[in-house]
């Protein structure tokens, strides 16, 4: 083939953008055109609520890959511009700008349509098709635009959704000033990220600071001239419903995938909403890609279909897609790990694998250890509270949680040992590095194992 | 049998003391006796140059199972009392406290006689098989005591060895305000924890604050009033002789195992001095079984036999010791892998695997990755170094190496990676935890192992 490689992304979000260097970087030939329709190129999503209390001083500041960068990778970088119609059998795209029709056609199509905030039923939130005012979700730069202009009239906000956006956006709300209340229609607080009882150490710190209803639904909003004023919410099990005034409301109950337009062109979409895609993020059409939260892969342990929700995930599909719609080879483990942390008023929590929600109790086994970060005798020390769980019968470890000092980090060794399909009792044999002022001789993460190897070899 | 078994434990460090509290754990009824020449229980011996600046602010601090933690575990702790001998054939240990004979008989024995500063041949160091006043080895809670001593009096300490105990005694005199020269022989500093171009990483930070001197070896001592003063030191290659005047002198050249009951008793010493055990720590002698510093075992990557000398493995020897000795079943991997850290001046430093002085080069790829701890937008990020090194047939990792934020806890995830026996291009695709207050989207310890991958699939 005399003519080079067309590849084209359609979107710039982390996952997308990814792949367009990576393309780059497989092939150096490659004509490689990236379509966004936000104004923005690729920028930190998660960085947003950091934005909000001024952490992250200046917004421009999420954006990890400039237009220059874009330009000087020689990758066609056109922002403010919508992908209207994927056409598969004759390999061509068709996107509007302004008013301007673009026509391209391409070798390998690498669908990176992100995902839309999941806006709840609740009465008098939107007026066609748009949050009432006061009322805003967190996906976007604008969302934080939006947000902080408000921030300078409001007192109180009323978060609704407990989820790792819901609790980010709390601090940064709390730093900048305001009262905080969040409703959580769920019995706990991360329902996806942790356990139950690992939710519940992390609650007693987080409602010091913030009030948080749990098990309540938001039902309806009120307004006064115009804007928000009063939120209803009722007790999910006697009914009882409350009211409570606000100067704004946060939406912060997740995402639905983005997928009409690979809908239209024939590709697959599974059960939870996502493009189905495999390990190397082919989907069912020939020379179309898909990747980040517009996709559905699986999870490495149950092997069930789950959406993809991290930047790290979508980042790491970015990576093999773009390398493999190049004529590279990159091929993604079989299944997410999910490994996935944040950090609330200087405790950090982190998490791997899927919750025990997820397992007939029957068939796993877990143990739990409080640790300390350095040995007794040595100043400093922060504690640790590890909770793991293994297959009953094969001893595999299939998840971690983590609760203080280094929670990710100690959280990456189990996902290494997931990876790996480590059992407990290999791990826990594991030698951590020791040193006074570093860590503590025998680790939390292999004395959490060791009572769980006890237990499985009591059985 | 009727009678309760009878263990015997041979020393309370750290790997003896474990062993007797494993031995405790799984069998209650057990009879257990710990022989201590020393006066101390289970301490810390890591700890001790912390104990030198004060950071741990009383050396009983280091004691980390008191005599009281001992009698309430119904284990028999006699300190201040040698062993003299050990009777393979009538199972039986004999041993002297004060001037009382003990003799004991043993089901099992488990010997944990540690190990002996290395004094090198400087000429006039020692008197009467004592070092001379004002020069300390760094082992004991009473060299410490001698050492704090004598810092009221001194002003300048020399420093013989730059390994790791050297460095930290070093930055714990400065703090004690001293002046510090250091001497090593080797062409760098850390030369069993980190490779050159590692080391010298440190080394530019850590000659801003201390004067260390390479490639030179202390030839004699010279006494005033039967202190020390002066020291002689020699260059490697150019034999020139030089001196300085130093109030204190401190020797930390390593160890050498102390193993004179073993070896009468018939236990066969390895190659590198120390008692040959294998993974359930039994010595060839029936019923006894050896563990810590004392014990030769061998590395989990070359299969090399090699001294213990860090006492996380120690304590997993005694854990393994312990329980087998009590009638139950525990295997360490087949080998050490040298997990190890320290931190110099807020530098933290970490390793795993053998250093590559230890392979040919023509066997191996290695790779090094500049990073930073987290995502380039979220204030407060650190610089990480990580260096990786894989076999190149196998593809499998064998040593990493890191300088710099969360350096130990990094270099577990590899530590876990060797255990498993992972290949770089497996590892490559870990899902690490990612938030921009923790880490970033890709982490420096896979962004490393890119670089290697593609050196092993390019060649």
């Amino acid at each position: 083939m005399s003519q080079d490689k067309s590849i084209v992304v359609i979107g710039c979000g982390a996952s997308g953008g990814t792949a367009a260097q990576f393309a780059r970087k497989t092939e150096r030939k490659a004509k490689i055109t990236v379509f966004e329709k936000g104004k923005y190129p690729q920028y930190s999503k998660c960085g947003l609520p950091y934005a909000v209390s001024g952490i992250i001083p200046d917004l421009n500041d999420l954006i990890e890959f400039s237009e220059e960068w874009f330009k000087k990778a020689g990758i066609d970088l056109f922002l403010k511009t919508i992908v209207e119609k994927i056409d598969p059998d004759k390999q061509i795209v068709i996107a509007k700008r302004n008013k301007s029709i673009i026509k391209k056609s391409y070798d390998s199509l690498i669908i990176s349509t992100g995902a839309n905030p999941f806006i709840p039923p609740i009465e008098g939130l939107s007026e066609n098709n748009n949050l009432v005012e006061g009322v805003f979700s967190v996906r976007t730069i604008e969302d934080v635009e939006n947000i902080s202009y408000k921030l300078k009239k409001g007192k109180n906000a009323i978060i609704v959704g407990a989820g790792l956006i819901g609790l980010e956006m709390a601090e940064n709300l709390i730093k900048k000033g305001l009262k905080i209340i969040i409703i959580e229609v769920l019995p706990q607080i991360l329902y996806n990220t942790l356990d139950e009882d690992m939710a519940k150490l992390l609650y007693s710190t987080f409602s010091e600071k913030v009030d948080i209803i749990l098990n309540h639904l938001v039902t309806r909003i009120e307004r006064k001239n115009g804007k928000i004023n009063q939120v209803f919410y009722k007790n999910k099990e006697s009914g009882e419903e409350k009211k409570i005034k606000t100067d704004i409301l946060i939406i912060a109950t997740g995402c639905k995938s983005e997928v009409s337009l690979a809908k239209n062109a024939g590709c697959e979409i599974g059960k939870t909403g996502g493009i189905k895609v495999n390990e190397k993020c082919e989907t069912n059409i020939k020379n179309i890609y898909a990747v980040g939260d517009c996709t559905e892969y699986f999870d490495f342990i149950t092997k069930k279909p789950l959406t993809i929700g991290l930047g790290s995930i979508g980042v790491r599909q970015g990576i093999a897609a773009g390398t493999n719609a190049a004529g590279g080879a990159y091929q993604l483990p079989n299944g997410v790990l999910q490994t996935r942390t944040s950090e609330f008023f200087n405790m950090e929590i982190a998490a791997v694998g899927p919750t025990i929600n997820n397992f007939d109790e029957t068939d796993i086994v877990s143990g739990k250890f409080n640790g300390f970060s350095l040995p007794k005798y040595f100043p400093g020390g922060r504690p640790i509270t590890i909770k793991v769980t293994a297959n009953k019968k094969t001893g595999k470890i299939i998840s971690a949680q983590a609760i203080g000092e280094n929670a990710a980090q100690r959280i990456n060794t189990f996902a290494t040992a997931i990876l790996g399909e480590m059992t407990i009792d290999d791990f826990r044999k594991l030698e951590t590095a020791y040193a006074p002022p570093i860590a503590p001789t025998l680790d939390a993460v292999t004395l959490v194992c060791d009572i769980i190897s006890k237990k499985i070899n009591r059985k």
